[in-house]
């Protein structure tokens, strides 16, 4: 299994595998998806001006840098076909899928390994990497599956040396507005200064709407920004995700009490793993990675909670598994069930 | 203009320039949309396993056969990625997509104009025009802005022509229901003959849902299959796509009803420019191709009723306009209009 979340041939009850905010769709959000119901039998907005517009409110970056896709995946596909990269440089371990879009477009991966022993941070090893026919980087900010955040100096100096070398940097921040942190975190406005520089944005994880697929890039070359339109679909955004992403952008209190929920039960959670001896990796966004030799996956399964087996993700091992923040509630049974089966 | 239907920025009261069913969409569908929103925070089904099942059930075509798409352009999109064709084949006057999504891949394009001569149908031209280094080709039947449908025996000797010149054929049938002789002129059941035949349909004209997106195509080939579905974005289904398409597969009624609007319509619409002096050129889909001097899109748009100028159509000029055709008050609505311009 190479993503998450397959609720439709696994019988689960809870699922801690896929990165969702469990506060759930927010109620404008749910009301303007209904009402485009009606709306249906019309083309959606071939170029999502009203929508373009509510991002740039939401965010403060200005419409004319904006593309928006029918999900961040799409996005990363088109980017790669509009690139062809020769080469792909990925800091691992990562979502599978920026590898899967890259290779689509035929282009090779050249991981980096961030290792344990560095609590998967970047390091030097990654610029070596960065040989001449490396065309691509895509790496996330905060990462998945670790949630850890790439400082900020660290990060603009990558992208100031990929920009010498004529690479161009993905930095998807779909899971950025959970950190609470966004401002001093993101790059959305660094996009001025890095020619090179593409953001990656999702409604999909914040706002709970996994099932509309609706992403967004920030990208000021004008030139890189038509490639990639040129590699979507045209109509490649619904009715309904137009809608929801417009009425979204209102959701302001929404993200706020994202961000307090958050904190506090990440940590609660954190502190349980780590009582009950299960290495517990730094994390700022909505899921947290743990190492355990447990067969968690399995034992969990039975009791009809899903997580993240992360054994197959590069770079990663047998005994790695990613489990979301949810409410305290089911954190609390997903924390009884591991208790129960480490005999307490 | 390259599409019709931009009622974003074109204040309009009547659209004949798309060509979705009147009708509306039907009551299952829309209610199957309404349940959706509150499914809208798990992801769609990756897989689209109800979906590819209720599709066998209305199309009698077996399930492992189908692939399913964000609309049928991103099908046309995956296909030219998938195949990267040298050139691509294309009758004309067609829609304007197949050209947009083969030139995105790299194609170049090779016309072959059906005129009006010909009462654009297909011709020995086009087999002269298949040269070696053609990979693709890509049609429609009923062709679209025309309507009339190639004649079948025509058709199958043209796929065979490509089979052994290893050239893949598109057809796409986005049309082919409101015809109302899907069962004598759709080569859905052909596939198993052809391995080089894709044959793509749409949900969006037939069950008035263009704002949804939502197509399919049947293949056979598997190696086929398989290179498309690469060029697919991971979960490029929404939640609402795949419940209005499961929907709409139930939706049998619906389409006699259409087939039956349609008929009488049609042949009223037809008869009408017929007699007011417009040429009309013989249709069996739900729009009608006209030839005329008249000013006719800028009178009618003053009126806000808007149509489909076909000048930029490669193989067409000015004077050709298609124009949809929709219940009778409508269509009394946009004859009187042309009446009243016409100094009737």
């Amino acid at each position: 299994m190479i993503h998450g979340g397959d609720i439709y041939r696994n019988e689960v009850k809870l699922d801690f595998s896929v990165n969702v905010n469990p506060l759930g769709i927010p109620a404008g959000v749910a009301q303007a998806m209904s009402q485009a119901v009606g709306l249906c039998s019309h083309y959606p907005d071939i170029r999502a001006e009203v929508l373009k517009c509510s991002i740039e409110g939401m965010t403060g970056v200005g419409r004319e840098a904006i593309v928006c896709g029918n999900g961040a995946s799409e996005l990363f596909l088109a980017i790669a076909h509009a690139l062809k990269p020769r080469k792909t440089a990925i800091p691992v371990p990562s979502f599978f899928g920026y590898e899967y879009a890259a290779t689509a477009a035929g282009s090779e991966i050249v991981p980096t390994v961030m290792s344990t022993k560095d609590q998967f941070c970047l390091t030097e090893d990654l610029f070596r990497n960065l040989n001449d026919d490396v065309d691509l980087m895509i790496l996330a900010n905060p990462n998945n599956p670790v949630g850890n955040l790439i400082p900020r100096a660290s990060l603009e100096r990558l992208i100031e040396v990929c920009l010498k070398k004529n690479i161009v940097v993905v930095v998807d921040e779909c899971f950025i507005e959970f950190t609470g942190k966004e401002e001093m975190h993101s790059l959305k406005h660094a996009i001025s200064e890095y020619p090179n520089l593409i953001v990656v944005r999702a409604f999909t994880k914040i706002f709970a709407i996994p099932g509309v697929r609706l992403g967004y890039l920030f990208c000021q070359s004008s030139t890189l920004r038509n490639a990639i339109e040129r590699q979507l679909p045209e109509w490649n955004l619904s009715v309904f995700a137009q809608a929801a992403g417009v009425a979204a952008c209102d959701e302001r209190d929404y993200l706020a009490q994202t961000v307090t929920w958050l904190q506090q039960e990440r940590a609660y959670l954190a502190g349980q793993f780590s009582r009950a001896g299960i290495r517990v990796f730094p994390s700022e966004a909505n899921f947290v990675l743990i190492q355990t030799e447990l067969p968690l996956y399995e034992e969990l399964l039975k009791r009809k909670i899903l997580i993240r087996d992360c054994s197959n993700f590069r770079g990663l091992e047998k005994g790695f598994f990613r489990i979301a923040v949810k409410r305290h509630e089911e954190n609390e049974e997903l924390l009884q069930a591991i208790g129960e089966l480490m005999g307490y």
